[in-house]
């Protein structure tokens, strides 16, 4: 990978990944302008080289190319609504989270005022930011993608546009997304449920990754399971899952881990099998999931 | 790793599993004797060389290794009960799934019968069985293992005893376990999404394998953090989840996809943010889950 020309830009809000993303910028080479509400947090930045904006609208003015990295879009657009003409003709690319309705609405008031918009998602921690493997995606039209991708790319080596519908990365980021907390959890409660028995943490680890890696291994098969809408050939049926679910109930009441939030997980298990799907796939959930 | 001398193995219940587990023995050489109570089952695997026994009695006196994967302990007992005197002195190795407190009575009563006991776990899915990376764990005694692990290595290549107290492989299954139905429940959510905008799961497989690989990689910092009971330095906060959790609903009520199994989580969110947890990493959740 050839590095980018160093160019211009401006952060805004630096938060755990706000100023990851400074960091990176700067790590590339870039000229960075920084801001952030609390002033302070700007200062192991400027330490490092960044420039430190004393307002918002100073921030803006600095680069043609201004990244937001705020807690949620309204935050985003309370901050910048006062700067819109200053920001008209640069590109503006916010890499919060939120929803895709909420995607939709910032990327209208933006073009409503002449601003290049990208809305982007970064699929990692802040510590991953600026690795060749990171990812980040986003949506918006392809020319000004293909104008910041350079720049862009020295926030994650791993860089896709998915498409100009406004929305998409914020859809993607949902729809992926959704597994995080829920898998979290299950990991917290085996670890809590360890705690009892002097297992540590650190001695699940190990095995709790490679039950990671073992899903991802198999999500392409249940996708085409899915896709097809065909799921008598899973190896995993959602039988095998009802006569887990009295186990991982039992299991976490003999440790005295809190289980409750299990209970509409099986629901939804049982829910497949009333529906005649015993014997197939655990995938089948999904047509369980989208008709409630 | 140097093949183990051919020994003969006798596989009870030729489920999806039993079935992957018999033809693992037989690629690696082995003499195997299969037995299933609907005896159609066999007849792939005696096609493959597989000697098939009349009954559970046969197939027992058949083989010093016994390895039985039926649906739980309860039927495997069952069936196994008629034949213990024949058991006596061989080893036995039960390879199905079930709680800690199920595998403590069925290793008593093994060894109330003289059968030296392996209980183990098959931490993968069956077409995985017999590769070089597939995990297997057992509990039991020391030298037990050490006779039958070169021919137990045949059923995967990452192959280890975790101890002698006889639950341990249903212990660290459960605990590690428990983020298994979660994480698909929110793949296949995030399916049924895509499917109302026209995005295939399919589309959504790459990204939610990064997801998971993801989601891997941040685990050993969040065992650190738990065992140190030290939640003061995550980089993604219980609040960050918490500002998730309504764009986690508005997502799924948009789609209209099935959102009320998240809200127990969101509620366990709600509970450490109320415990003074708001600004701790999400790990802190380990907390709320064990004091239910
Ligand atoms: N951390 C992660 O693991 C991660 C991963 C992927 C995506 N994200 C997303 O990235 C975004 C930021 O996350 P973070 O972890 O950096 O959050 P954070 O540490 O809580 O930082 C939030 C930032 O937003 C600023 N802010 C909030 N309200 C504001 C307002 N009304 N006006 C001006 N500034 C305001 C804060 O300024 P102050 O310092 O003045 O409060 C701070 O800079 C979120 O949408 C998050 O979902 C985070
Ligand atoms: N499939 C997986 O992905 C997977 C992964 C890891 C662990 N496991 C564990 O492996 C075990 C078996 O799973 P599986 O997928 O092979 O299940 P399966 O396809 O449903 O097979 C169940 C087996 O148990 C036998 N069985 C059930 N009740 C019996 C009884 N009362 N007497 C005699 N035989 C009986 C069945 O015999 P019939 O053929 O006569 O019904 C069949 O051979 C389970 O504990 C499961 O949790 C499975």
């Amino acid at each position: 990978m050839t590095r980018p020309a160093s160019t211009s830009v401006t952060v805004l809000g630096l938060g755990s990944m706000g100023t990851a993303l400074a960091r990176a910028f700067l790590a590339a080479g870039h000229t960075v302008t920084v801001w952030n509400r609390t002033a302070a947090k700007a200062a192991p930045l400027t330490a490092e080289g960044a420039q430190s904006a004393a307002t918002a609208a100073d921030a803006v003015a600095a680069s043609p190319l201004v990244v937001a990295c705020l807690t949620g879009y309204d935050e985003t657009r309370q901050l910048l609504e006062p700067v819109t003409a200053t920001l008209a003709g640069r590109t503006l690319v916010a890499l919060n989270s939120g929803t895709p309705a909420a995607a939709r609405g910032f990327a209208a008031w933006a073009g409503d005022h002449g601003i290049g918009y990208l809305d982007g998602a970064v699929k990692d921690v802040p510590g991953a930011v600026g690795q060749a493997g990171t990812l980040l995606y986003y949506a918006g039209a392809a020319d000004v993608f293909a104008e910041h991708e350079a720049t862009l790319r020295a926030l994650g080596g791993d860089t896709v546009l998915l498409g100009d519908e406004p929305d998409l990365a914020k859809f993607y980021e949902s729809a992926v997304g959704t597994a995080l907390l829920p898998a979290l959890v299950g990991f917290f409660a085996g670890a809590a449920a360890g705690r009892t028995r002097g297992i540590a943490a650190g001695d699940l680890v190990p095995y709790a990754v490679r039950w990671m890696e073992m899903i991802a291994a198999i999500l392409p098969g249940f996708a085409a399971e899915i896709d097809a809408r065909d799921y008598r050939e899973g190896a995993s049926s959602v039988n095998l899952f009802l006569a887990g679910a009295d186990w991982d109930v039992e299991f976490a009441r003999d440790a005295k881990v809190d289980h409750t939030w299990l209970q509409p997980l099986h629901d939804l298990v049982r829910k497949a099998a009333a529906a005649g799907h015993g014997e197939d796939s655990i995938a089948a959930l999904t047509e369980v999931l989208g008709a409630p």
